[in-house]
């Protein structure tokens, strides 16, 4: 959405500007949530005072925040009231299934941020400025919170993914879940197919949370955990199919060829790996949120990156795999790769 | 440029995300500026270990750093190198005159962005959480960076504000400039007018950068400094001309009229007391630079605003003033607001 700065127009500063102040969208968007803004929006009737008493704010600042969001499209403004865009609808108000306000905590995250504050030291030394290996230090924290925050992110991937996964595949099946967070990838294989068998791997504390989703939705009998490091834990075998979802893009080529070879042979003959990743075009800038995405690596890893298809079809190649095929998800940033183990 | 945000299009949470993580531009910008990177790019040839090298920094964060601001238009990206938009060559590279590159250490002050991590806190009190009035303390540091920093961004409403000062004035005259700051908008009088004589007022660290501006223009014998405080210091008299550039809107409406009362009374009859201001239209959210300034204030100050032209026509009325007219200067979020002392 914001390709209209290629655009050749009249020249003039607006482009800086408008990037040098970027960060008050993030603020003012995470204040909104914290405040209950959007709840009251929904609820009507959209005027400064009755917003304001809703949010237990000064009707100054309740003014100005949401004059901020609808000159950013957050909400709609009309005859100086404020209503719901389609966007703070369906994925803001927290009356709504699908809203992501929950995201803001994990996107927001303090130790997340903290790189941010000095991004040139950061660029400098090519790596994460937080301490160790960032944030894949053993039993780092920041994994529950993504586990209880992200999963509405996460969500309308899991019935693409579980397709592809599931794809030509019925009765028994046994498959191991890596990294699995808020479990949901592997329990949507679970509810799609009543005969599989989903072992979730991730810290111990992370699991408690995929294993209470995994409850929710009625599959518990059928999800084992396996805490620990993927890199370190015996997974186990055989498997039909491994998922590997946002997961490499914390590490280097080598070690995640490294993994690719671990889940390669615990895999049946013509089992799969299923990653799900930010995939980025060959130019890397392209498109914008996925390419986007290697920031995220830059102040968070050591090495890890957005890949492009290339090089995930070169580790997966390198570790045996082949079939190679990449699935993107419409409307996401994200597409799943998938290779199948042995001949096939 | 973001009104793209508001077309109807697939319903996705593509702005949400990406509002979330809207802070990464400033950082990523900020960064860049700081390292030194815009005159790398301009140098050429563009590839990444040419540009790492002459920044200092990592091979990968010098690519991720470079494709993130091609992705937002910053930079372009072709056959794996990188050169300057238009923007960056004319804005960005140090060595162009226009370079606003210095901005960044003004609206990236640690001070100023300090409000923003705490947002919802702001909104609740609906005012700055900074210490005493916020940036108009006293002796308050942060308008000498203002002064050193932001003439770039000031320098081109200098023409404009000047046209409209001294339409209609030929000889001697007097003018008195009210937060002078960097001193420009009074240079450009000194500068068009050698029979014009111009008082900065501000604070007296402030006035030195003022001074020394009217130096290398080469009007300082035509320059004094008043240091103080606009709503303290005797402005001595009589004027034809006051300036109140980017000022009214740090107060509030009464506390402006009564500023504005002043200086009524220090002009000749038929003298002009002329603003320059964010002014929003009437809906107070479009344009969007000059509507979301009042996020700017909110942070910053008590009871500050980006006030529309009929809230500043009423001050101006209040206080006097006639024959009140708006100039919008083209291609920036300014317009120069002007009004008559006395009959005319």
């Amino acid at each position: 959405m914001h390709m209209s700065a290629h655009a050749e127009g009249p020249l003039t500063p607006g482009l800086v500007f408008d990037m040098l102040q970027a960060h008050q969208r993030t603020a003012a968007l995470k204040a909104a949530i914290d405040l209950d803004l959007f709840r009251a929006i929904g609820e009507g009737p959209g005027d400064v005072a009755s917003i304001a008493k809703h949010c237990s704010a000064s009707e100054r600042g309740i003014r100005i925040l949401c004059d901020f969001l609808s000159i950013y499209g957050v909400l709609v403004k009309e005859d100086g009231r404020y209503r719901h865009s389609r966007t703070s609808a369906v994925f803001l108000d927290p009356r709504s299934p699908s809203s992501l306000a929950s995201i803001a905590q994990f996107l927001s995250n303090e130790e997340m941020l903290t790189p941010y504050l000095h991004l040139a030291d950061v660029v400098r030394a090519g790596r994460t400025t937080l301490a160790g290996d960032g944030t894949v230090e053993p039993e780092n924290p920041v994994w529950v919170q993504f586990a209880e925050t992200m999963a509405p992110m996460m969500a309308p991937m899991a019935a693409p993914l579980g397709a592809v996964v599931l794809e030509g595949h019925a009765g028994p099946m046994r498959v191991l879940d890596i990294a699995a967070g808020h479990g949901l990838f592997g329990i949507e294989i679970a509810k799609q197919n009543p005969e599989a068998h989903v072992t979730g791997l991730d810290w111990a504390p992370v699991l408690r949370v995929a294993l209470e989703n995994a409850r929710k939705a009625g599959v518990h009998k059928r999800y084992s955990m396996l805490p620990g490091s993927a890199f370190d834990v015996d997974f186990g075998e055989p498997y039909d199919a491994v998922l590997l979802t946002n997961f490499l893009h914390h590490f280097d080529q080598s070690t995640c060829v490294h993994l690719l070879r671990k889940v390669h042979a615990v895999l049946k003959p013509g089992g799969r790996a299923v990653t799900l990743e930010f995939v980025p075009n060959e130019d890397r800038v392209s498109p914008p949120m996925a390419a986007a995405f290697a920031m995220n690596m830059l102040t968070s890893t050591v090495a890890g990156d957005a890949y492009t298809l290339s090089e995930l079809t070169s580790m997966y190649s390198e570790a045996g795999f082949n079939g190679i095929t990449a699935h993107p998800i419409p409307m996401s940033p994200h597409t799943v790769v998938m290779g199948y183990a042995g001949r096939r």
